[in-house]
């Protein structure tokens, strides 16, 4: 068996992206970088943890994938331009087929985005893998949670509750057919770069959809100091999530059950018409969900008929869940 | 029990320092921050894992204190100046009278160094600690494994041992009286950030001693290409190491124990006189314990009469301990 050492040197020097800003890569104390004058660092934790975020026998080079994408995903919410990552992993043995992979699903994502690995750490223990990204961002154009006005238009990118519908498939909560597609999205989630970078000319505020729609646009209304009117009826639905609200009538996979990572944005009203022409053009379908209202009464959810449908503004919470 | 949100902003956007190059601190999704023009940003994560790193019944405190402390080792031993941190945490649960004590060791700490906590992410799951730091350094004056050249001496800082003496007295390995003073070195270690500053205009390369003299001098030889004598005499020992060794003829703790974070470095004989000078001065003792040879004899290990001790080059390795 390899020891450390050997493990380091041999996936993750390889996994080092080319960038002319990487002065020092993996390797040495630290990684020695430089940031570009006059732009600021937009900088992102996350973590996954084995039994919580994902089973102990996922597939590595999905995990790969997922532990960085949800982390582009962060960069991609405040408009920031990916370049840089550090990687922690701790594994419970030096099992090279299983790392192998999971750097191949890694190496993957970040080339497509431009990222290189910097640095990190491997240790022994319970596995779980923990990314911190780097990116780069116009101190006027960044999006913010606490970027929210009163008569911002509400957006969603894509769809909503897929993630939560595979999982609740996979764990045998809900009888019906998964398939590729829906499965993907829950176990390899594509982060709305692109999206974010597009967003920065027309919005101030953005989050991405990582806890639940409802708990999510909360932590905007109180950075932002504002409340939200969600219409329950314009929330985008794949099929087979469609399928499932309309013979369960449970919303909560749309509204509450997080990991999608699709983006949540705000256009304000003198904004609208630039991005009505944008909208038609972009990679990613976005649709629009609601609107910023006065402070007071929180995120409120509406049904067709103006009627308040309350229990659905709750979102994942590591410690309660 | 509080949940995850009202744990994250009590504890850790309380600990936020005030730094003007903060633009934006804890609850984003990204933080924001601004690098200083024409400086390079030295980045260094190391993860601490229940019952690999630290003991399950750790004092929580210490564990915040060490947590952030191995990560500014490894910015001092680059010679960067310690400015912002983001803290990945893993809890059994969320237990907030350990979490205001591990805060509180952390943030001692990072206000020493005037270091930001600016972000990161609380999960849960087996107890674990993952810490990215960020400084800042010349490009023309950071401290390198690859910077060390045939004909320099070699120097370390402090004592070494007294880590794994300490660890080893607390697992029932060795039977000899311990003492606050031990017990701090492995629990609460200093990092030697001023030393790594002063160090700039001096050498050209430096490592924190984490995994043990042997091998992280072994790290040092394979970047630089080159070899190294180290002195078994010139060895720095504190009294309780030196009884150890006196007692039982073995070095394994000083050369091989590691996590004594303290600067190995090199020293040009061209500035070895400005070094003396300056030495004198030094807040941390230095000791001269070797010099840099030719490639192709690894490190070489001598005892006082200059014949070769073996077996004492190699360090810890997670997945071979």
């Amino acid at each position: 068996m390899p020891g450390e050492f050997e493990l380091i040197q041999r996936y993750f020097e390889a996994a080092t992206g080319a960038r002319a800003d990487v002065v020092l890569g993996v390797g040495d104390d630290c990684a020695l970088l430089r940031p570009p004058p006059d732009r600021l660092l937009a900088v992102s934790t996350d973590t996954l943890v084995s039994g919580h975020h994902f089973v102990p026998d996922v597939n590595p080079e999905s995990l790969g994938h997922k532990a960085l994408a949800v982390n582009l995903s962060d960069l991609a919410a405040m408009g920031a331009e990916p370049a840089w990552a550090s990687l922690a992993i701790t594994l419970p043995d030096a099992d090279e087929a299983w790392l192998a992979a999971f750097m191949r699903g890694f190496a993957a994502l970040a080339d497509a985005f431009g990222v290189a690995l910097v640095g990190g750490d491997t240790t022994a223990g319970p596995l779980s893998v923990s990314v911190t990204v780097h990116g780069f961002v116009d101190a006027a154009r960044s999006l913010r949670r606490d970027g929210a006005s009163v008569g911002d238009r509400i957006y969603v990118s894509g769809t909503l509750g897929d993630a939560g519908l595979a999982l609740r498939i996979q764990q045998g909560l809900v009888d019906l057919p998964t398939g590729p597609a829906l499965q993907a999205r829950l176990d390899r989630p594509s982060p709305r770069v692109q999206l974010g970078l597009q967003l920065r000319d027309i919005s101030r505020c953005a989050i991405d959809v990582s806890d639940g729609l409802g708990a999510d646009l909360g932590h905007v209304c109180e950075r932002s100091g504002v409340g939200a009117k969600l219409e329950l009826a314009r929330i985008p639905l794949s099929d087979p999530v469609r399928r499932y609200v309309r013979e369960t009538g449970d919303w909560s996979l749309p509204l509450t059950a997080g990991d999608d990572y699709e983006l949540m944005f705000t256009v304000p009203c003198a904004q609208q018409s630039v991005f009505d022409e944008m909208a038609a053009r972009l990679a990613t379908p976005v649709t629009s969900i609601g609107e910023v209202v006065a402070a007071g009464q929180g995120v409120q959810v509406l049904a067709p008929d103006g009627s308040r449908v309350p229990g659905l503004e709750k979102g994942y919470d590591h410690f309660r869940a």
